[in-house]
């Protein structure tokens, strides 16, 4: 369909080169360079008038950057008179500033979720919002798609004997997302429940579930610093786990993640390439695997009109 | 009035503490730092409930690191019921990409301008917007101060003969500022007609006006990488210019400027603090000025209600 142009930002060009042979089209024409001065220069080298846009590009770090190239990517697509303008954000960074947590904190998920549609965002595609709330943030319509089944499906091929495994969630949050997974592999749960028994007294890890002589696998929506991870690996393997996997969509990996990774018992860090890992945090230990036939399958039915939904059947 | 708060963010903190000292204020308490992943953190340390805020924040060079702050601290000074959110930018980034040059660009400077009311602006106060067309990309009211004033009572001082004074204009596009900075100093103007024969041929610089056996004051509004004036220097100086000064409200500076500066003819360039320079930039020959009192007084009058616009006479 010459009317559906695929374009791709900075942040994740290899993600959207899949994509695009994922579909079989060509990756729409355009330069996104700097000025002298740092401001962002974009140049589309093609026609997009009257055409359903798609701009692939993650708000992972450096976030301002990668943000302001798609705020300033759409205001250029409308300003050419695209039909419709359909952002694909695989990582949407900012998530985590999600409420007011405290007196005078920013929402900074809401304000970008204003920017995106004030620039002229008219749909989204987007993967594990950090809440899923965060889709009431927006007006314009969102598809949500998730990572648990690319992960899933991984830990399917591996075999590992159903009566021997347990998934763990390393906090509350994330029960929701150890409950999915566990479904998948038909496996029991398990949950570390952290609590403070008294202010100013550090935390106690409790475990609720087996894990004594298990496979245990850590499921989380995003590894950052990797501190949350790390411990909950530590208390499993205290309390009998007999290997650990840790799995996520969105490796963050910031600050002391990687240090702290290779120095912990987990066995394997699964990701996927929502964010584009730079070549010094694919470690022997982090498996990589691709959403691009997940986002490549959204766009098409997206495109023709089809339920999103049962992709994830 | 214990209704007024000042904030700074990073890109000019100390203007901003000149601005509070002329008027007699406490900078208001807030840290804006950034997560271990890089996202902007901000924490607003007293209560600005039912206050007139105003934000201290050029949107110079590390532009997206400086209007996401920005952004994030009008969102989060909006959700603490600030009565009004007065945003103080004495450099207005991406004011170049104000217009639409050629097929598909997109107009940033307008961006930037929805960017800011949706987040939460309620006024702008800024210095030389790059067009003052931008005023009208605004529906919140502004007040536009220029640095002319300030410019021109330095070059007074120095007490040229009037005789001798010309005041030059790089561009076409300078010469009404050039008009008002010669009013100033009751001097003659001159205009670097650059234009292009033919396509392909290089461009002529004629000079309308006299520069023969004249000090010559080059006034632009950007100085950037310094390609425009420094040739208007060498231009004038073949024309019979016996000394060259240059001057600009915004010193941008980028990439080669300050080699292209030094390596010319220019005896001194003249700036203001709309920009803060890196220690770097402060070479021999740059002269910096404050707008510390013109900022500052703005404010005063702002918060009185009482008229911007005599602020020039
Ligand atoms: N980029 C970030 N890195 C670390 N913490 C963050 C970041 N953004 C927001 N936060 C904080 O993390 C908290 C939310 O974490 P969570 O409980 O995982 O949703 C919020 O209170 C935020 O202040
Ligand atoms: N940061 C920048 N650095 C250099 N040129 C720019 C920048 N932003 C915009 N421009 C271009 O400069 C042109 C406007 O320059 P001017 O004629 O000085 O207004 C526009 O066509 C823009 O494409």
């Amino acid at each position: 369909d010459p009317n559906l142009k695929i374009f791709s930002l900075n942040s994740n060009p290899a993600l959207a080169q899949e994509i695009v042979e994922f579909i079989g089209v060509e990756l729409g024409k355009c330069s996104v360079t700097r000025f002298s001065d740092g401001e962002v220069q974009i140049n589309i080298e093609e026609s997009i008038r009257g055409c359903d846009v798609y701009i692939v590009q993650s708000t992972s770090g450096p976030v301002n950057e990668h943000l302001m190239e798609l705020l300033i990517m759409i205001d250029a697509l409308k300003r050419a008179s695209a039909k419709t303008i359909n952002v694909v954000i695989p990582y949407y960074g900012y998530a985590r500033q999600d409420r007011k947590a405290r007196a005078r904190e920013p929402i900074t998920a809401k304000l970008v979720a204003n920017l995106l549609e004030t620039a002229g965002t008219t749909r989204l595609i987007t993967l594990d919002l950090h809440a899923p709330q965060i889709q009431g943030f927006f007006d314009v319509p969102i598809d949500h798609l998730l990572g648990v089944p690319i992960l899933g499906e991984y830990f399917k091929k591996k075999g590992f004997d159903k009566e021997n495994l347990v998934i763990v969630s390393p906090d509350h949050g994330g029960v929701t997302r150890a409950r999915k997974l566990a479904d998948r592999l038909k496996a029991p749960i398990a949950i570390i429940d952290k609590r403070r028994p008294r202010p100013n007294v550090s935390e106690v890890m409790n475990i609720v579930g087996n894990v004594d002589g298990k496979i245990a696998i850590l499921i989380d929506d995003i590894i950052d610093t990797a501190g949350t991870i790390t411990l909950a690996a530590k208390a499993i393997t205290e309390s009998g786990a007999k290997e650990v996997y840790a799995c996520c969509t969105h490796p963050v990996l910031s600050g002391p993640a990687l240090e702290r990774i290779g120095n912990s018992i987990i066995k394997e860090l699964v990701v996927t390439n929502s964010i584009a890992l730079a070549p010094e945090k694919k470690t022997d230990k982090v498996v990589e695997l691709s959403v691009a036939p997940l986002i490549g399958e959204a766009i098409i039915r997206v495109h023709e009109e089809q339920s999103v939904s049962t992709l994830f059947d």
